[in-house]
């Protein structure tokens, strides 16, 4: 018969058992963390009508959504998980509670030029509080708990929460006569890290057409950095000299007031007025996550406050805070610089029972023991020599071997064999199933990203 | 604004918040069976390249499928998760260990007509074991306990798994000389439950064109009926005459011999002459389950053994067993019938915060206290009056609200209200954290699904 090549399409992540595993891993350690702080899940539809999906229409987005027709249907395949939430509160409207505070963890689509470690069906990790008509800044103020506690749960320590306030921003270019130019000011102001002041200058002046002293106005302003205390007492000269610059302000102060309480440490948190996040979406509080040691890695959980949802399906004014972390990107750049942990159990089971006589029904029943112990357990049950069936408990790098011979069948007992140590030893099935549960969760108390 | 009315396609399941925790608890019940039994999780993308989703082609298929173009190329969504299984064995040989056991809980595509209780997006949950070249009955042997295992932990008691082996029937059609019809009168046959014997027989005589005696062999074979020993027996009257009927015969009894080993109870399982399955793709056991007091219900987890699973894309062998469940059908027929639990939590957390003092630092420590405690913890932050608060922790059916006025801050306690019973005790944010956890846990305990 003439065949296919079995392949998957490029930009498609598709991963081996072990490393599946391990993005297992992270999305569990994402579900828990969101769910501590009351994030209920959702799950929407891959597929909306395309008239829903681009209700907002236009950019790039229009350009890169895979959209099709079936039957006389115009489909379209999500393309992030923020507008289904905004499509979802707003057909859910009267059933639902506000604050309405939801994760989703879900494949979106994008039809992106394929290139290394970009994706064109990937996991976005997201969580939002709606409000119905507004919304505390006090939780604006416990986005950095959420980001500090999953980052902490995935293992990463070396990190900072670089937060700012789009008001503050929108004050200072107001009070400055600069607020036609803000969104391309922003946009230029984005170029510092990787250009310098220097240069961001000169574009400044060049092509944004600023005069001399407003970009260094600008630039200085940029340049505010230090602890919390001490920017916040920059940012006071500023105060009394435009409302919404004051605002914003006030809002910085409350989402840095509460940081200890919220059990954030000052060290993995900082004000950073470079900080803007493209979207005109955001209105208040912006949030990006950055890997200290990995820059290059770029933010990695990002967000911000916006004041209106679901403008686009319904009159009511829902504004909300949120962030998202890009989870397959995430999980393809961190396995690539080899930082997930090698020391959690990443076989298919925890043991594997290995017949050694004719008749299986012992080894069978000491499957089901160890099951009934809770320990992950598979069953071998082809018949081949010895040396096969062990080179297969290596293969899949399972912890324990469990030997079941004639002498174990005659004395009720079984070999559990250490498949790291090659330390072998004889006990009955309940001491086996404790032994290796045991072994096992000290093995996988480790968190999956394991930094150098 | 023009409005764009915020629909959801019809087809597509899309849950409400509590609803959606059940299902969630239904998918974790699933993936720690499957994980118990030593089958590792796959994710393979929705997408795939229409030549490889369609190598096999033709039928109902071809028609259901989600095609379209993007750029040049012919792109189809997944209609089921073992196309996507055998395309992924191929691709992966070299990488996977055999026999490979996977298990996949993802989402799949087909354009029906929409109608009540039909899916056109809808999950299924399946788990297969891959041989290369060949592959042990003993795993046939396994699956009826891993279906055991799975209904256990979902709270099902009441249920059988049917079994019977497609090489019996293939070999009782041969020795009665009716393999060419095999496939009609199996067809014919799998109505005996909906129109009777007396029926079906006038329909092999009729429209399969069958002697009278011979539809009468047929039937007299399908009534065989009775536990394991005595049907076991009956069928041992016919061996000796057909060579693949007797490999099919021995096959079965081995799968009945372990039963017990495997923790398999008699009374939940049955060998059924009458189930097929209709696929040409099963060569040896099948699998039914069927919920007893519901057999409306029809199958809820099916499968059986194959010999070639990626024929389209390899010359390799590559023979398996499997079973799937249909997740999102099963949770909408579970839901309809009122056979979810309701004592499980569903709230988004176990514990709502609410501050009733100006300064809320108290209460954000407190939150984060019960946290750290392990209390899935909701802090409310918005300013409204009492009432309104603990109505919002009604609503949101939160087993605990957790209050702090001024009293409790100066005393360094927590008042802690159950909002079931109404009683409200003062404790240390430790105590409350562990009182919290408990009374949780011990709701958490009931199975997800409760049988009248």
């Amino acid at each position: 018969m003439a065949k296919v090549a079995p392949r998957t399409l490029s930009g498609f992540m598709e991963l081996a058992p072990r490393d599946q595993m391990k993005m297992e891993r992270m999305m569990q350690a994402l579900r828990e963390s969101y769910s501590l702080f009351g994030f209920t899940p959702l799950d929407t539809p891959v597929i909306e009508s395309a008239e829903v999906l681009l209700a907002k229409g236009g950019g790039e987005t229009e350009k890169q959504i895979y959209r099709f027709q079936k039957g006389d249907s115009d489909l379209a395949l999500r393309f992030d998980l923020t507008v289904p939430l905004a499509k979802y509160v707003a057909a859910h409207y009267s059933e639902l509670s506000f604050p309405f505070r939801r994760y989703q963890i879900g494949k979106v689509y994008r039809g992106e030029r394929a290139q290394r470690g970009r994706f064109r069906e990937f996991y976005q990790a997201d969580i939002d509080v709606i409000g119905d008509g507004k919304l505390d800044i006090l939780n604006e103020a416990e986005i950095p708990a959420v980001i500090y506690s999953t980052f902490t749960k995935l293992g990463i320590r070396k990190f900072k929460i670089k937060v700012n306030n789009r008001k503050i921003l929108n004050g200072f270019y107001a009070l400055n006569g600069m607020s036609e130019k803000a969104g391309e000011i922003m946009r230029t102001v984005d170029k510092l890290d990787k250009i310098g002041p220097h240069k961001v200058k000169q574009l400044l002046i060049d092509e944004v057409k600023m005069l001399p002293d407003k970009s260094e106005n600008v630039l200085d302003f940029m340049a505010i950095q230090g602890d919390n205390a001490y920017v916040l007492s920059r940012l006071e000269d500023y105060r009394g000299m435009d409302p919404t610059f004051d605002q914003g302000l006030e809002e910085l102060i409350t989402v840095t007031k509460y940081l200890k309480d919220f059990g954030v440490p000052e060290e993995n948190f900082a004000i950073d007025l470079t900080i803007a996040r493209g979207l005109d979406y955001y209105t208040g509080t912006v949030y990006e996550t950055e890997m200290t040691e990995h820059p290059e890695i770029g933010s990695v959980c990002s967000g911000g406050r916006y004041d209106n949802l679901a403008e686009y399906y319904t009159d009511k004014q829902l504004p909300g805070v949120g962030i998202s972390i890009g989870l397959t990107r995430l999980f393809y750049v961190l396995n690539e610089q080899g930082l997930l942990s090698e020391e959690l159990v990443t076989s298919p089971c925890d043991a594997l029972v290995i017949p050694m006589t004719e008749e299986v029904g012992p080894a069978v029943a000491a499957a089901t023991a160890l099951r009934q112990g809770g320990v992950r357990t598979q069953l071998y049950g082809e018949k081949r020599k010895f040396k096969a069936k062990i080179g297969y408990a290596d293969k899949i790098g399972v912890p324990f071997a469990v030997l079941l011979g004639e002498d174990e069948i005659a004395a009720g007992e079984l070999s559990v064999k250490d498949m790291r140590s090659g330390e072998q030893k004889r006990m009955k099935s309940d001491e086996a199933a404790a032994y290796i549960r045991r072994n096992v969760e000290e093995r996988n108390r480790t968190a999956i990203i394991s930094e150098k």
